[in-house]
């Protein structure tokens, strides 16, 4: 069977790093190796890094990024905890499934997908909650919400954030904007295969957390032994699960990657590609579905044109191209399309490509 | 930083089959690919065939294996459901904690760690349970548990096998010996890096399941909608999450390097070697932990001499001969030594090279 090598510009997962692929074939370490937790250390820096966080538990969780949000959930709220959560996409959504699991009484706030949270609905929606939960950035539709001004008014709830796609995309910075709780993925902005959550816990959640969580997967007390306390504190290790250390090589080199451009730099070449994406193709005619003001770079939503067929385009972008783009989420599911242009593939060339094959394809259609 | 690389003879992981590291270096696919969804078909088919089952509920989780034993537990039992435990290692053990986490009432029928559950005292423990459950291979103690007599003897309750470090290692057939549900790791007998967990469920177990179980990203009925039951009624695919597509090629590689050696030709494989191992280390003197008739060939536990540091031979073998043991686990922590030959290690020169190894360390010590 031959290789199929695609152009990855969906909702992620995105390409991959050159350093990243090539640090997942390297030799395979152990989980207590002391080379390989020096490399899980430095992993964990790096995520503090890109985080903008001095939080000491921070680390890659063994799974992908909806876990980090179970474990964001299961770690903080139990039976009869409220729980507001603002919701403008799909991602907000499952946030409530996942909350109700745990028991919350969860209190939704709803504002229309394509358009942002409204800060103050969330912030009044009850008088006292102990977890308020927003998506920072909506994979499913493409709109940035104001984690920042959500985490200002939290008040003395705690303020969890889903950075999933925002994560070495947009601006972030969890310890200056007061947010308590984060977690996200590598197949993004990180540019990494998807397998992993990153995640960070401030010492005011950890304070109010769930002894024994539902979870023993995502339990974060049992976590911190192997890695995240022991880390700052210099103690042993206490084994809990394998660890996936090839998915971990492959972190800490992507992150390594991201680093060494630099933060803000990375963060700035996702915003004039996704600029020059979006410029691109409303010159072409096409209607962007996010709102202005409020559009993601790394993920942009369009409207599929009246009279075009969303999914013969998409086949024919992946068939003769090799490139995939995504589908809309939810109801448009047939009426929008969703371009990535995430860390690695946050490039000229590639604004470039997919511009170029959408608009022959187009033409011709 | 130079590129450690280690002969990984510990509990796991073990060093992967080079087509299955060549596969996660190879150009990502997206997780709705049509490429990608043919291959993830193809690697439940081969954990079928891994797993002697026809459970059309077979798939890879996108977690490690311990979440496997997550999934099993929060997909079948809820609060006030009796589960009997068989707990003669750190895995029995854990199970234990894992099934209380999910409200149920678990009986759990101790044996002595080193030696084998007893049968029919577990099977005894209670009248009516919904669960019993056991480990095949105790990777915590190189022991064999006869987990067919165990679903020989289940009567109306569901039974569970931890397969951890059992499958294609050892003799099993999940559907003739009537196991009604299953999980292991990759980075075991199977050969590939550490990030999975293949899963079976047979219809028997699915007929009583948790329809909303706690766990948002375990939920079998969910992830059905991706990929267990549409792989074999030909229907769409519902997103769920994110799968970990360069580890699901990665197995779909090694459980292909398995396939076509031949099932039967690895477990004689894991058989020969360990024997060799076993013989050879006895030879030198050395006293085995695990009962005789009981062993496991894949991972042999062996009696640190006495007078010798446990953790000096460790160190001593990592440091000059790049070789990776494993201490022993819980109370045996520093007097037992595990070493497995798992998957690709299950090699007669790795056989020489750890007995080589060992000899020339407990001859200078």
């Amino acid at each position: 069977m031959s290789v199929v090598a695609r152009t990855l510009l969906g909702p992620g997962p995105t390409n991959p790093y050159p350093e990243a692929t090539a640090a997942l074939a390297q030799p395979l370490l152990g989980h207590l190796d002391p080379a390989f937790l020096a490399l899980l250390d430095e992993t964990c820096d790096r995520l503090r890094a890109v985080y903008r966080t001095d939080n000491r538990r921070t680390l890659p969780l063994s799974a992908t990024g909806s876990a980090g949000m179970e474990a964001a959930f299961v770690n903080t709220v139990g039976p009869g905890d409220v729980v507001v959560v603002g919701v403008n996409g799909l991602f907000g959504v499952r946030m409530c499934d996942v909350a109700a699991r745990c028991g919350a009484e969860v209190v939704r706030v709803d504002a229309i997908w394509g358009h942002p949270l409204d800060v103050d609905a969330v912030l009044s929606a009850h008088p006292a909650p102990k977890l308020i939960a927003a998506v920072h950035a909506e994979t499913s539709t493409g709109i940035r919400n104001d984690v920042a001004a959500l985490a200002a008014g939290k008040g003395d709830a705690l303020f969890l954030a889903d950075c999933v796609t925002s994560l070495a995309g947009i601006e972030l910075a969890v310890d200056d904007w007061g947010i308590d709780l984060a977690y996200s993925g590598t197949q993004k902005c990180i540019g990494v295969a998807p397998g992993l959550s990153p995640f960070t816990i401030n010492d005011r959640a950890w304070e109010r957390r769930i002894e024994r969580p539902q979870s023993w997967y995502l339990d974060l007390g049992m976590l911190g032994g192997y890695v995240g306390e022991a880390a700052s504190s210099g103690g042993g290790r206490t084994y809990h699960h394998t660890a996936p250390t090839a998915m971990v090589a492959s972190l800490h080199a992507g992150l390594g990657r991201v680093l060494e451009e630099g933060l803000d730099s990375v963060i700035e070449r996702h915003a004039a590609t996704g600029a020059a994406l979006q410029d691109g193709l409303q010159a072409m005619g096409l209607e962007l579905f996010a709102a202005q003001g409020h559009r993601l770079p790394e993920l942009t939503t369009v409207r599929v044109p009246a009279g075009v067929d969303s999914l013969a385009v998409r086949g024919e972008l992946l068939a003769r191209y090799n490139i995939e783009i995504g589908a809309g989420a939810g109801e448009s599911a047939a009426t929008v399309w969703r371009i990535g242009l995430m860390g690695y593939n946050a490039r000229p060339d590639i604004v470039t490509l997919i511009l170029g094959a959408l608009g022959e394809i187009l033409r011709r259609s």
